[in-house]
C-alpha cells in the first residue's frame, strides 16, 4: 500500500500531524508520497518522498486539514484515489476522523476494516468543451460584476426550467448541498441520493425556486444579458470569466469522489454538521 | 373499456362538463360509472350509471376538477386505477388538460395514444398499525393547538435527524413539493424523482432545514411535548388528532398513483405553474 | 417601595431562587406580594403576603422566569408595573439579568441606579370592541383547523396592503420580532423603533413578504373564506375561536410594558440571543 | 418654473415621449433644460436647450424611464430637485405616472396640484471621508470576487449587530426595499418610515437575519479577512473598489430625495408592484 499525505498549509498544528503520520507510515513499513506543497510549509519531510499533487500515484491519500484542502487534492489529482479526511477545518463536512482519531483511523485503514463511500461529481461544457476541472461541491454560474444581476434561462433535458435576474445560480451535487447551495436558500440533501440541486441566487424573482432534478438531467444554462460577462466558479477553488454568449451544460461527470469511511451513518453525521454553521 | 366520472361538486362548469364527457362516452358505447356525490349536485345522470367513489371498478377515472378533486379520488378508490385529471382548479398540478382539450384527450385515451405517469405514495404507522391514507401530497404532522408550536424529534433509518420547535413537520412526496411543503421553504422536486422532502413548518431555529432523503427510507417522528396534542393531516383532505406519544412512522407506500398523460413533459409544465402561484 | 414576585412554577430553582429574593426584600424592610400561583407551588411564603396577580398593587414586579412568564404577567395585572426579569428560562429575550446577579441587580433597583425601557403594544378590536389582552409580542390570526390555510385581506390604512391563502398572519411589535414573526420569516427589529411587523405564515404565493409598517398605522384583516373559523391567539397566551365574519382591527395600544434595565445596550445583546435559538 | 427633462436612452418610446413632453413646455412658454445624454440618443431637441444633468438648475426634472433611470439622476444631479417619473421601465416602483398620464400629470404639476414625497438617503463615509454619492435605494458592501465570501462585522452605534460570513451585505432605505435588499430576504418597508434595514447576502450562517434599524443609527462594516478585496455598490450605479482594510461607515444623509406625487396613496400602490415582480 502506498499513502499521500497532504495538510492544511495555513496552520501548523495540520502540518505537524501530518509529518507524525508520515513518520507512523514510513515507520510501518509503506511507502508514502507528500505533496510539494506540503512539504514547502514544514521542510522535515525527506526530500525524495516529496511529489506534487498532479502526479500522485498512490492507493489512498490522508489529508489533514478542512473540506477546502480536500476539494484543492480532489480538483489536482489525476486519478480517483480514496482519500481519508482529518479534519483540522471549521466544519469538516467531507472528513472522516478528528485529530485525536487519526492513528485509530490509519491502523483500522491498514487493516482493511473501512468501506469507500462514493459521491457523484458534475462535469461543465463550455462551447460543447470540458476543459474546466469536475466539481464535487458546485458549479456557480456567477455575475462578473458584484451587484450586476445577471439574466440566466436555464434548461433541463431541454425544457425551460425558469428564467432568473439573479446574482448567479448554483448548480450542486448532494455533497455541496451544505455549502454555497444552502446559503443560496436549497435544502440538505441526503449525500447517498443521486440528484442535483439548482438554486438562483437573490434572485429578484421570489417565485424562482431551488429546484431538484435527476442526476442524468443535461442542465443548460443561457445568459441572455449578451453585455455582460459571467463568472465560472468551481468549488470555491476555480475560476475563470466566461464571454456572456458561451453555451454552458452541466451533466454528471464519469468521475467519482471516493472517501474512506469507518462507518455509514447518516443521521445525525451530517445534519448535526449544519447546526454548527450557526 | 369502463370509465368512472368524478367532478367537482362546487362548481357548475365542472358539473356541465362532466355531464358532456358522461354523455359522449355512453353514445360511443362505453359503460360508464358515475360517482354518488357528483350525481347528487348534477341529477341529469341516469340512476343506473350512479355508484360510490368507493366501489369504482373501472379503467380509468376521468376527473373533471382541481388538485383536491383528484386527491379526493384517490383517497376513496380501493384500486389503482389511473386518472384522467381534466382542470378546473386554480393551479393544476395534477390535471393533464384544459377543458377545451377534453374531447381530444379523450379521444387519445380511447384510441390508446396516452402513457401512465406513476407517481410514489407515503404510508404512515401509528404505533406501528397503518389505519390512515396514503398520502399523494403529504403527511403534515402539526400542532393540535394553532400557535402553539410542539417539539418533535426525527430520525431517519433510526438515526437522529433533527430536533425542532416548529408549528409542525411536513413529508412529502415530490408530487406534493409544489404544496404545502413548498409554503413550508421546500424546493420543488422533479416528479420522476423517487425522494421524499421532510420540512419543517415555522420552526423557531432556522437552522432546521428542509430535506431530501431517499424514498426508502423510514422516517419516525417522536412528539417530545407529551402533554400536548398533535394533528394528523394526509393531503389536506384527511384528519385525525394523535395521542402525544403516538409513534408515528413514515414510509414509501407499496401503492402508486397513476395518471394518464399525453406527453412526458416535465420542464417548462410543472414549473410555469409554480409562477401562477404568485 | 413595594415588591410583586412571580416565578416560573415548573422549575424548582425558580421558585426557590424567588424565596430567596423574598427573604431578601422582607428582611430589608420592604413590603411584598407573592402571586398566588407561584405560593401553591412553594407554599413557604407567608400567608399573608401572597395575592393574585390582578390585584397586584406595587411598584416593581421581580419575575424569576423566562419570556413566557413575563408575557403571563403582563397579561394578568391591570396597570403598568414595571418588571424586572430574572431569566431561568432558554432564550430570555425579555428578561434583563441572569440568576447570579439577582441580589446585584435588586441592590441597584432600590438604589434607584436602573431606567426605563418602554415597550409599544398592540391592542385588537373585534368588530369594533377590545375584549382581549393587549399584545407585547404579537397578535396572531390562525386557522381554526391546522393545516387548513385560511383566505384573508390585510389593509393598512384603508388601503389593501395583501391577499393571502395561508396558515395564518403574524402582526407583531418590535418585541416579538424575535418570536413567532421571526419563525414565519420576518426580521429583527430594533427594540426602539415604533413600527409593526406583518408576515404572513407559510403563505402560499411566495410574493406575500413580511412587512414593516409605522406603529400608528390602523390594521384591519378580513377572513374570505366564511365557512371557515379562525383563531386569534395573543402572546402565545391567549387564545380565543372567532367566527369566521368577524371583523379584526389592530392598533397601537395607549399602554406600554416598562421594563427595569441596568443598560441601554441594543447591540450585541438582542442579536446574540438570536444565535443561542440554533 | 423651468424643467428638466432626462429619458431612458435604450428605448425609442421614452425618447420620443421625451420629445412630446419637451416641445408641450416649450410651447406652455416654459424654459426647459434637456440633459445632454438625452439629446445624444435623439438629436431633434434644440441644441441651446442641452446641458449636463450635473447643471441641472431647474425647478423639477420630468424622468422618462425606469427606475434605473431616476436613480441615475439622483446620482448626477448638484441638488435636490422634485423628479416627476413617467414610467418606461419594467416595475417602477419609484415612478408615478404611466405614459398615458404623462400630459394630465404635467398639467396638475403645472397647476401646483401635487404634493412633494421626501425620501430618506444613506450617506456613505471611507475611514472617515465621503467621497462617494448618496444612495436612495442601498448600500451594498459585496466580495470582490465573486463566489468567495467576505468575512464582515458590523456595528450599530459601536454595538456589534453581527459577524458574517457572506457573498456581502446590503444596507438599504425603506425605497430600496423592494429591491437588492428583497433579494437578500428582506421585508418590505413602507417608504414613510425612517428605518434602515441591514440584510446579510448568502450568509453562510442562516441564523443571520435581516434587521431593522433607526435612521439615526451609525453603521459600521469592518472587513475581517484583509486579504481579500470589497467592491462597494452604490444603487447599481455607481461602484469602486475598496482596499480591505477600509473602515465603511453608513448614516443617513442630510439630503433627501423629492418625488412629486399625486397621491399619497402607499396601499396597493407598492405592494402590489412586489406581485409584478414575479
Amino acid at each position: 500500500m502506498r499513502f499521500g499525505i497532504v495538510a492544511r498549509r495555513d496552520r501548523e498544528a495540520a502540518l505537524k500531524l501530518a509529518y507524525r503520520v508520515y513518520d507512523f507510515l514510513k515507520v510501518s513499513g509503506y511507502e508514502v508520497c507528500v505533496d510539494t506543497e506540503t512539504h514547502r510549509h514544514l521542510p522535515e519531510f525527506q526530500e525524495e518522498d516529496v511529489c506534487p499533487l498532479e502526479e500522485f500515484d498512490v492507493d489512498f491519500i490522508i489529508v489533514i486539514g478542512g473540506d477546502g484542502t480536500i476539494l484543492r487534492v480532489e480538483h489536482r489529482t489525476k486519478r480517483e484515489i480514496p482519500i481519508l479526511g482529518i479534519n483540522m477545518g471549521t466544519l469538516g463536512f467531507l472528513t472522516e476522523v478528528e485529530p485525536h482519531e487519526a492513528f485509530f483511523a490509519l491502523s483500522k485503514l491498514i487493516e482493511g476494516d473501512y468501506h469507500i463511500d462514493e459521491r457523484i461529481k458534475l462535469r461543465t461544457y463550455l462551447n460543447g468543451e470540458n476543459t474546466v476541472p469536475d466539481a464535487l461541491n458546485e458549479v456557480a454560474i456567477l455575475t462578473g460584476i458584484p451587484g450586476k444581476i445577471i439574466h440566466l434561462r436555464y434548461y433541463i433535458e431541454s425544457g425551460l426550467a425558469d428564467e432568473i435576474r439573479a446574482d448567479g445560480l448554483i448548480v450542486s451535487t448532494p455533497t455541496g448541498s451544505t455549502g454555497y447551495s444552502m446559503s443560496a436558500g436549497g435544502p440538505f440533501v441526503d449525500p447517498r441520493l443521486d440528484v442535483i440541486v439548482i438554486a438562483p441566487l437573490a434572485p429578484i424573482a421570489l417565485s424562482s425556486r431551488p429546484m431538484i432534478v435527476p442526476s442524468y438531467s443535461t442542465i443548460d444554462v443561457r445568459n441572455l444579458a449578451l453585455e455582460r460577462e459571467i463568472i465560472l466558479a468551481i468549488d470555491g477553488q476555480f475560476y475563470t470569466y466566461l464571454k456572456p454568449e458561451t453555451e454552458i451544460t452541466i451533466k454528471l461527470s464519469p468521475r467519482r469522489t471516493k472517501f474512506v469511511r469507518f462507518t455509514d451513518e447518516v443521521y445525525p453525521k451530517y445534519t448535526m454538521r449544519i447546526k454548527k454553521k450557526f
